[in-house]
């Protein structure tokens, strides 16, 4: 007897589990189109209010990931391990952090993806390096990992290609915010990648998209299930996301900062995670003993300029000017104009919303509304000042680096991300927790 | 600001209230197609699991009412009262009901729906007379409503458009059996025929949609709270559905039995229903003091012959050929076969499923899996033991009329559906309550 798509969505609508074989079904008609987009749409309705368990939610997953094709690394001898980030803003750790792990010795399989809303993508970031090439085949991704240790692409037509299509849906149909929906669409594009561990960067706080701690945690927890079914085991960062990452917001600008850090420089925040998400990678593919061992080796790589190299070999082997590593000021886009926003008064920086932030870039052209929007690799924000600064009245709190569209509604935005007060705040930790 | 589709989703998702402009603009947008299926879908799913409230309900129907046309007849003197039925087996009730209503005085402008799964339509019953019309224009509707009192037509293009996309989608997204969807859906149609009265014959039991009189109760207090935001008050008579109503399932047997009634005879509970019905109808309209007044008059017009001429005329006027009201076992197609189904032993009938005789007649052709699936007018289930009758075995439970296919499968179900117990069981009422 067929399955009937319409008992699975009653089953689901009335509280129940779905058998691993009815997930199958219906991920398998999602994937051919027999199942129509309406019929999905009331499933993912249903998910959304009625949940999944974690076999459930591992089910799916494992539907999704075999839905289309799964990279087969089996033939590179290193360790193969990725980093994910839920998404932040002036989230740029992968480009610093993939070189570097794969000059520790790892094998860096990592396919990304674009911006969307007030959140940052790195295959934009990536874009904005003239020439880069983030659509490679997979054969051709495959050699590259095999060769340099690290290939940085976006998701193929034939990965999790029915995720493509629940996650298309889920942004029309108002069920984006459901953990297990969220947790087996990001763990169907890794489970593609071929790798064997994988390490979360989960976001938590006003800029993520889990507010809370404890929705970051639910949603760690889930990942992880997913990860254990799969025989993938997976390390949580829950890290802090209540101000940007570094300095720099948007893309090119981001990239820059991104070859500060390679350059055993850059903002301490942003050095910070990427040794911190880097000696967990280490640690997952067994090439350190402990935590403090892979944070040693990361900042070696960091310090020593072995990191930097290998990002520019990748540069130019995924088709980028490699100049635009050595001398990024002059080879990298550049915003025409760069306006200050000023502190209206004295005090210490006591907020900084990241999300505000993020919007204010989106509103200057880094990034897009809808899928469709192009952006401007060039605009931005550039942080002057962070929570726990000290600032007088007029001096810059951040700068807008734009062209020709957004600067009023992006002033706006970032003035009213500060918030100053008289005294200074109770510093904050940016990593809250791991789970390993 | 346009109102986005998502938004309106989020807002029903998370258990909030839709203000009247954000569910006009929905169904305004499923109207015009504006709002895509899956959208549509998202939100009858959100809608089924979060509820509307009875303002939200009668705004919903309100909607979907003008989406189309709504019939005028207010150059009709005659008060406009219709009944609809959540549906049954057996339920043949509109046919000598429109007609004895209209031979009391009243105007029944009676837009019918076609049987689908277990429960007849009327509109199939009434296409079993050779050349009768159910697809009239709005214009000839009212002008045959004006001089016979009656006219019995389908849901037309222009009627409650909005209602036809969401029902339709409502069946293969597993939203069907939500009080307030169905509620919105029976309203829409019913206020689109210009009535001043509705009279709702609210089925309960095995054979009904709402199992139990609790949600019986629940869609009729659902029903009545529509009406009275539209001015238009409806009476809902509770009935049972545990076994189909008086002998006949089917079309054309439906058909004969039907006029049987209206000519002053056939089953007691098919007459008992169709007098208090209408005396219910009299009474909304004005037509009566009291309902056994209504009652009165009903049966006066079954008994002396009134009724049964204005339903030839109403046969005649719709191109219906009216020998088959004269002289019915001669003009009403018949089936070839007539197998009974013998008891298995001696004793009391104590359950005669009603779902299950539905599915049985279905099985003989009589009723649709799928819309779009054909009928034969002429099969059905002859009941011969009703619930109470003492039997012995060997004799005939009930009869299968049938063509040539679904024999052996009908006869199963017709064995399964009757229960027989060594007592009789206790006696139980045809009409439960009367929520005027």
């Amino acid at each position: 007897v067929p399955l009937l798509i319409q008992e699975l969505i009653r089953i689901k609508r009335d509280g129940g589990a779905l058998s691993d074989d009815e997930i199958r079904a219906f991920i398998s008609g999602i994937t051919d189109g027999t199942v129509p987009d309406y019929q999905a749409a009331a499933m993912l309705m249903a998910v959304f209010l009625r949940g999944l368990d974690d076999r459930e939610t591992a089910s799916w997953a494992h539907a999704m990931v075999h839905s289309g094709d799964v990279v087969d690394l089996s033939a590179i001898d290193r360790p193969k391990v990725d980093k994910h980030s839920t998404g932040g803003v002036g989230d740029k750790i992968s480009l610093p952090l993939a070189a570097a792990a794969a000059a520790c010795g790892l094998a860096v399989p990592m396919v990304s993806g674009r911006g969307l809303g007030h959140t940052g993508g790195t295959l934009d970031k990536l874009e904005s390096i003239p020439g880069f090439q983030v659509h490679l085949d997979l054969d051709r991704f495959v050699a590259q990992v095999r060769d340099l240790g690290v290939c940085l692409i976006g998701q193929t037509e034939r990965m999790a290609p029915a995720d493509r299509v629940l996650y298309a849906l889920r942004d029309v149909t108002a069920t984006v915010e459901s953990v297990p929906l969220i947790a087996s669409s990001i763990m169907s594009k890794k489970l593609a990648e071929g790798i064997d561990a994988l390490v979360l960067d989960c976001k938590t706080g006003s800029g993520a998209f889990m507010k809370t701690r404890d929705e970051a945690r639910r949603l760690a927890r889930t990942i992880q299930a997913i990860g254990r079914a799969a025989d993938t085991p997976v390390t949580v960062v829950l890290t802090r996301m209540s101000e940007p990452i570094g300095r720099a917001v948007g893309n090119a600008t981001e990239v820059i900062e991104s070859i500060e850090v390679l350059r055993g420089a850059g903002p301490a925040d942003t050095r910070a995670l990427t040794v911190a998400l880097g000696a967990e990678m280490l640690l997952c593919g067994g090439l350190c003993a402990t935590v403090e061992d892979g944070s040693v080796a990361m900042e070696r790589v960091l310090d020593n300029g072995s990191a930097l190299e290998l990002f520019a070999r990748v540069v130019e082997a995924q088709g980028g000017d490699r100049r635009a590593v050595d001398d990024p000021s002059r080879h990298l886009p550049a915003a025409r104009g760069r306006t200050p926003v000023l502190a209206p008064t004295d005090g210490y920086v006591s907020a900084c919303a990241a999300d505000q932030i993020g919007i204010a870039a989106l509103l200057l052209g880094a990034g897009r509304r809808r899928k469709e929007d192009a952006i401007d690799p060039a605009v931005g924000i550039e942080i002057a000042c962070r929570i726990g600064d000290r600032v007088e009245a007029g001096q810059p709190l951040a700068f807008l680096l734009h062209c020709d569209r957004g600067v009023e509604a992006a002033h706006e935005r970032v003035a009213r991300a500060y918030t100053l007060a008289p005294a200074a705040p109770a510093p904050d930790q940016l990593i809250l927790e791991v789970l390993r």
